[in-house]
């Protein structure tokens, strides 16, 4: 990494490559790139280039290799764990200029765009021929495809129709020297190392990808949602355990706790049952027949799991209020706390109902709370932590809160990330997660791409060092994470 | 890679490792493993091992690393690019002893299995609960979960299930260094750079995979075969396209030319149409109403496409009979040739019909016959050309015409394999695939895992030394493939 600051003939040759207009170096303007959506870390960027060519790309990537300057890829800023964060004497290079959907092809049933398409503007196309584009993170309005290929995003349908991975055909990426490479194909599988894969989640730390061809879905003839009401979080997490164990595969199955339907209810009146412990909404897709059939299995399951009250949609109207709670959740919760801290772990379905008991007791026993509302179907957990950044103290308590509530994902068999990723925010927990010998084949990967390490240094994969710290620490504390957990 | 052979005291040592029982170096029982199901190409070991645990998997690498001796790792030998063929000095490690189902999860659907279990044995352990696994290669009564990981396998019902890649949650993977390596997890997403994807399908150069944890699906309650046929190969192919296009998606979309038609009759009397062109095979699963409603909608668009007759089998006993020519297609194959040579590349499903009428052009001006019998659905074709060894020179115009069909799949924008992987037998088509930036980034991550190129070298990935070599020879022919290829 450069220890000293980009002069001014660096950013003059920025200027030159690209054109002035796509180079932001005025601390004014610079302030809209300081974070991304987890606004308690923030750096302010020395510089920021915003090409509107894959050529232009290659050759700000030439340009800063060249001069060993690191670069941190930024998509529409809508990260949760600070990924797009500028690192010092670096560039941020975004890629919001690049938001060309390129081709619909409805045979084939794929879109062709690039990195800075958003999200939900894949779906706008692809209507008029019947298909959409299936990942849908909460933030499909704003986010952009190149964000969600760095992520690994997921969203309400990922348990049915699968995380970014699995609706990716191929990228072309740029290394940081400046090569375009074409990675995947049409076909299901392509011959060489799955490198595509490898791409899809690594959070900009093994080049830049500029463009990407995805897999459209033909948009299913019937839809149906079921809300279910229980008197205990329990009793909601075994049932989500049962639907599944059932045969059934919602295209949606989210979970909301008393606080999550008390704050989306005064906010978008979405007339949840207000006094339940949880709601499920579980969504159901596919030929009538179908939804039918499974609509009438889901309702056994959750009565056999004593759910005290279950609710179908009448119709479309009704649907549509059923998820505007959902949908509404983190704004709301912006409502009620001065800040919040969402985190992101995944663990095996089964432990579901303890997992939510424990994490209540830690959040007590911390002093904060909890809003929880997740994705319940692929038992991808989105505690939001609510603090008071002005309180002192306040947000460490959350921080290191979430740090035990990912701790105890990995406990019982699950992992750190569902969707969010690592970023800064999780470089700890990425050393509970995994093996010296795990982390350094990480490493040794990311050589592969960039022996520099100037693609967004320091995020995603920890140093050994810093797991060493770590690991330290938490005996300083006079404990292994968890010494009381019950054994699951 | 050594220059001499093993020596007597490294054998004892493997031997004092693993005991004797499980080393092999006897020249007659070598022979069981001089090739793999492509027979064209041979190769006798010095040196066989078959560790019975992960731990004698872990000692055997520790010493040949630290001897820098290379390692083949070894399936059940069914592949069909020369794979796991052994290299000169070097030790074959087979899987075959470690072939235990370790856990079976019903509530999870997974299943826990070493490398060495047949693909079969899964789903004959997950039935009793109603579950099974879906990548189905044609070798699965006899080929391994390692192998199939190894080549990233599919089988009839990719097309709707996914590749191995797609029903993999987790692999323990022990790297050349004898580290053991825990890749992927139960949820969706892994923190971390994927190297389980990269594991899957990586042909045996990254690391050794020892167990895996597989997802396994519910047996779905209604199954139905539709059988039609057609008096020209193009449109077979067009009507493939259409069943895609028309928003179905089989459990299985199987084309036969005429060709297989005969051979296949006169092998099992599968009763097909013995004059058609082509036929397809098209299997449709689900609930009884789904299913009824699609075999409806094929039935329309196999007959909009020109189908001169269409069959619906009427029991399971026809259904039976449907599959049985086109399971037996290979060995049927086997009694009209002396020796024939599966070819195996994807292409996009338009361009089917022009491909299969460009195929039969080559081969007529190779003076060699072939036989189609393949996943249309996903555009994975296999053309089976038939040659005799015992002529001079017949198998080098085998493979001669192979390589062609292969160009001629990256020509339209297709890749040189579907599921049978590169091996030894596609090198020079990987430098058709790809360019020599793409190459080197193969190169370098295969260098991550293992840095002295001890795992299956030569195989999978060429040298660009290679690639130069092979370039230069179709200049020398005085022309790049097919100029006379009409761009599609």
């Amino acid at each position: 990494m450069t220890s000293s600051p980009l002069t001014a003939n660096f950013i003059n040759q920025c200027k030159t490559l690209i054109g002035s207009q796509n180079v932001i170096a005025d601390s004014e303007m610079l302030k809209v790139f300081e974070c991304d959506a987890l606004t308690a870390l923030k750096a302010l960027p020395q510089l920021v280039v915003l090409p509107e060519t894959v050529e232009q790309v290659q050759a700000i990537l030439k340009l800063c290799y060249s001069q060993r300057i690191p670069v941190v890829p930024r998509g529409a800023g809508t990260g949760l764990t600070g990924g797009a964060l500028a690192v010092n004497n670096g560039v941020v290079l975004g890629l919001s200029k690049m938001n060309k959907i390129l081709a619909i092809d409805p045979n084939n049933r794929t879109a062709q765009v690039q990195a800075g398409v958003r999200n939900l503007a894949v779906s706008e196309a692809a209507k008029a021929y019947g298909l959409y584009y299936a990942p849908d993170p909460s933030s499909q309005i704003a986010c952009s495809i190149g964000g969600n290929i760095a992520q690994n995003s997921g969203g309400v349908h990922c348990l049915k129709y699968g995380l970014t991975v699995h609706n990716v055909l191929q990228v072309k990426l740029i290394t940081i020297t400046g090569e375009l490479l074409t990675l995947g194909g049409g076909g299901l599988d392509a011959p060489g190392f799955d490198l595509l894969a490898v791409s899809i989640g690594s959070e900009g730390l093994l080049g830049i990808v500029v463009e990407a061809t995805l897999r459209l879905l033909p948009i299913q003839p019937c839809t149906q949602v079921l809300l279910a009401a229980f008197d205990s979080i329990a009793k909601a997490g075994d049932a989500v355990a049962a639907i599944i164990a059932g045969g059934l595969i919602p295209a949606g199955l989210e979970l909301m706790d008393n606080a999550a339907i008390r704050v989306t209810d005064d906010f978008v009146q979405a007339n949840y049952p207000i006094d339940a412990a949880a709601i499920l909404l579980c969504e159901l897709d596919g030929l009538p027949e179908q939804v039918a059939t499974d609509m009438a299995k889901a309702h056994v399951i959750f009565a056999a799991n004593g759910a005290s009250e279950i609710r179908t949609a009448k119709d479309s109207d009704e649907r549509k209020r059923f998820w505007a709670g959902r949908k509404a959740a983190f704004p709301a919760v912006g409502r009620i706390a001065a800040n919040y801290y969402c985190m992101d772990g995944t663990i095996p379905r089964k432990h579901l109902a303890k997992v939510l008991t424990q994490i209540n007791t830690l959040t007590n026993t911390m002093g904060l709370a909890v809003v929880n509302v997740f994705h319940a179907g692929d038992g991808n957990l989105h505690p939001l932590i609510l603090y008071d950044a002005r309180i002192p103290g306040d947000y460490e308590k959350a921080e290191q809160l979430g740090g035990q509530i990912l701790e105890l994902c990995v406990e019982v068999g699950g992992t750190i990330t569902g969707e969010h990723g690592v970023g800064l925010e999780k470089l700890n927990q990425m050393c509970v997660q995994f093996s010296s010998a795990e982390i350094q084949q990480f490493q040794r990967l990311k050589a592969a791409f960039d022996e520099h390490d100037l693609l967004n240094p320091g995020k995603a994969i920890p140093s050994l060092h810093r797991c060493a710290e770590f690991g330290r620490m938490h005996i300083h504390q006079g404990q292994l994470p968890f010494p009381e957990l019950e054994r699951f």
